[in-house]
């Protein structure tokens, strides 16, 4: 979800949104009474009021997953839905240890740092040595080899709030690339300013890993707050010409291969032979919060979707929710789906993971033949203030490998990402952040595009398979 | 200041604006001037920053304050300041240790949790215990005597942003009275939702104390969104009849009497016999974090207005800059200060202690015969956007000894405390949240204020000591 955009200004959305008349949208199940009661749902928050209560935090391979898939079947089935069922898949599993940070010199103070998933551990002892300070994870490439010998390397960021993400995809390569070209340089650890935009001492945690062949070494996140002392303290000590030391104790390991799943629920359709919707999610969580909006509130909103769909009576294809297990620490889930799945007719894959704030477009990667659905969609989806002027669609993380593997057909509904890398890996990723009304802005555009797709019986096999 | 208030409008400050004209409170030095020189000052964001980077956390009695000591004496020399010393005393210390809390049953999650000052250790094996949930201080007071042995007695608020902070004092006896309460009815441990009204996994801290006779028991806040977690947990396990169980892990301890010390520095006036105009902030913070809102700031405020007026040429009467030690923990600083000077000729004496957001409002407490220097005051201050009719002025903490035992005159300038609770003694309270045009603002209201009662010469003598 996390691609370039064009932003539909206000006032063409309202413009479009007068133009627009029920009679242009009518289908049999028609998407305007259908888009009220979904305003009214209390599903969604339902689901992730119970996640993150009744479970909290959800890391993939740990017991506590294993309790949110059991909480998960339990409470699909009591929603009503087909062939509920877990299925199980093995993935490796890292957990995090202590975690400390502290510059001893020149002005000793402690500071707030994690470990970025699949860091290596300093030792009970920790690791003390002098910070080298780059503003850049260029400037970082940018030194010579060897220069960052037994040093910690430190690296910051510029990165912006934007309402589709964009800066992620600009700035995440200091956390996904940084630990291994500082190890690749000789760097005893590395540390960055957590990649996020906030102002809270809350780092951001997240996924990476060491190139084939290159040194796992100790690698974590500063909060912004504390990433931005340092650099002050890195400012000062240049001038005075004083080293700056920091020790760092991070003690995660890698506990081996540990049992994850996928849970799968249906509304089971009228003709199965039409093919399968797939909508996702994922189940699994960061540790260090309650993953309210990374991704409980996904999860409660594909599935609210589906169940006004099932209340207002049988589609005619099947509608399949996956909430995926391990997605955040490499996608396990969903390529553990594509594997036993392939095999499957499915048709079309959407899947909702970016937080619970407003959707406010939609995107298409649809057939030739697919034209008058695509605009019926478009124009229903106008009374919620959702634009269509964007890219093609490229669907989530989950449902990347059976779109890859199917050659699917993708609808995205983009969620307003302003305030998500505010809390994204956070320990604040928290129920509070969720927003009851936008959560069911998100119900209805659900309810809108799986009302159409769902009981439209054209055709959505993408051209290379036919 | 926290004191119940009658706000101006927005409608009223801006018409009052209008009619302000410049002869009308024309005087030696003109504060119009001196008010646009101020709004350029860069002293209090320099104190601020160096404060917070240079030193970091600042709790009284520990080494850190000790190093503060030294950084504020260094930097109120570089300022320019006469009289600069450091007036040691000896105060009581606390200093936290571990600290953890979970729930164990039925929904096994880890919160985040911050010892209260003062409290009670529960060992490192901590305690683990059923826990009772009251919705206020009220409804654990009610609690039949001997109903809470053993357990571990949890208690949240309703507390809301309010400009002048009205929040603080209406729920702030759950943190420094509910401890002492909690023993009394035999409970093993207290949790609250921590006093603030933030959204974030940073608990508030800050001090009680057991009452004489009372067994100090452990005692720790948990942050805003874990508590409101516990509450819904609470409910559901009220609902089913299942317990709740809570392990609790804070190891602080006592460490005796250890240093601290007031900071003074002076700008002398032209004559010694008119009396001091002591102007007060203080040093230490809470350990948490580097106390930028708490209350670095406020010593930059003061000392900032102080220098705009020395910078001037020398006032009529003397200003004494005072940062206190050891504030936070009992007002140590504010005692040692009027023990050591009361028989020191003070005549008005001020605190800036709630932030760096706007100024909105003047206060007085000034003898009969001061009331057209209050007039003058409160027409310099209409440009800065702040108005006058609010209660008499009290003073702040650091000052309120002093104010005491010489029955000082006193002038209060509200600041904005709107986002004061989110921060109040929680990791965040760091230098990001202080909005330097704001800052500005408040040195300018300082420096109106300050030029008007250090040049005039009028008796600020209040009546019961004449």
């Amino acid at each position: 979800m996390l691609k370039p955009s064009i932003l539909l200004t206000p006032v063409a959305i309202a413009a479009a949104a007068m133009l627009f008349s029920k009679a242009a949208f009518a289908v049999s199940h028609d998407p305007e009474s259908i888009q009220n009661k979904a305003l009214k749902d209390v599903v969604a928050f339902e689901i992730t009021e119970g996640l993150t209560t009744e479970v909290g935090q959800r890391q993939a391979g740990t017991e506590a997953e294993a309790r949110a898939r059991d909480w998960s079947v339990k409470k699909l089935k009591a929603l009503g839905f087909q062939n509920v069922r877990n299925e199980p898949f093995m993935m490796p599993t890292w957990v995090r240890g202590a975690e400390t940070a502290e510059v001893t010199v020149p002005y000793p103070q402690k500071f707030h740092v994690t470990a970025l998933g699949n860091s290596a551990s300093t030792g009970d002892a920790g690791i003390e040595a002098e910070v080298v300070y780059f503003d850049s994870l260029a400037a970082m490439q940018a030194a010579p080899d060897g220069s960052l010998k037994g040093k910690i390397a430190f690296v910051t960021h510029n990165m912006h709030r934007a309402q589709d993400g964009s800066g992620y995809g600009a700035f995440g390569p200091v956390r996904w690339n940084g630990p291994g070209i500082a190890s690749e340089k000789g760097a005893a650890a590395y540390v960055i300013k957590s990649i996020g935009t906030d102002s809270h001492r809350n780092p951001h945690t997240g996924n990476m890993n060491f190139p084939e062949g290159v040194k796992p070494i100790p690698a974590g996140a500063l909060s912004l707050p504390d990433a931005d002392n340092l650099e002050r303290i890195m400012k000062l000590a240049e001038k005075s010409k004083m080293p700056v030391a920091m020790k760092l104790v991070l003690t995660p390991q890698n506990i081996g291969e540990q049992e994850s799943g996928n849970i799968i629920a249906e509304v089971t359709g009228r003709d199965p032979s039409k093919g399968m919707i797939l909508i996702a999610c994922h189940l699994d969580s960061w540790d260090l919060a309650t993953g309210a909006f990374d991704d409980a509130a996904g999860c409660g909103i594909v599935t609210a979707a589906a169940k006004q769909i099932m209340d207002h009576g049988k589609p005619l294809r099947t509608i399949r929710i996956l909430w995926a297990g391990a997605e955040e620490v490499g996608l396990w889930g969903g390529k553990a789906y594509a594997k036993a799945h392939t095999g499957s007719k499915h048709v079309i894959a959407m899947e909702s993971d970016f937080g619970a704030d407003n959707i406010w477009r939609v995107e298409f990667n649809l057939p030739d033949g697919a034209e008058t659905v695509q605009k019926q969609i478009a124009q229903a989806l106008l009374p919620l203030g959702i634009g269509s002027s964007g890219p093609p669609a490229t669907g989530g993380a989950d449902v990347s490998n059976i779109i890859a593997s199917n050659n699917l057909a993708v609808i995205d509904l983009q969620q307003d990402g302003t305030r998500y890398f505010d809390l994204h890996h956070t320990p604040d990723d928290t129920l509070d952040k969720i927003d009851p009304k936008q959560m069911r802005q998100n119900v209805a555009a659900w309810t809108t595009v799986l009302s159409v797709i769902a009981n439209s019986d054209i055709d959505f096999t993408m051209p290379s398979r036919k």
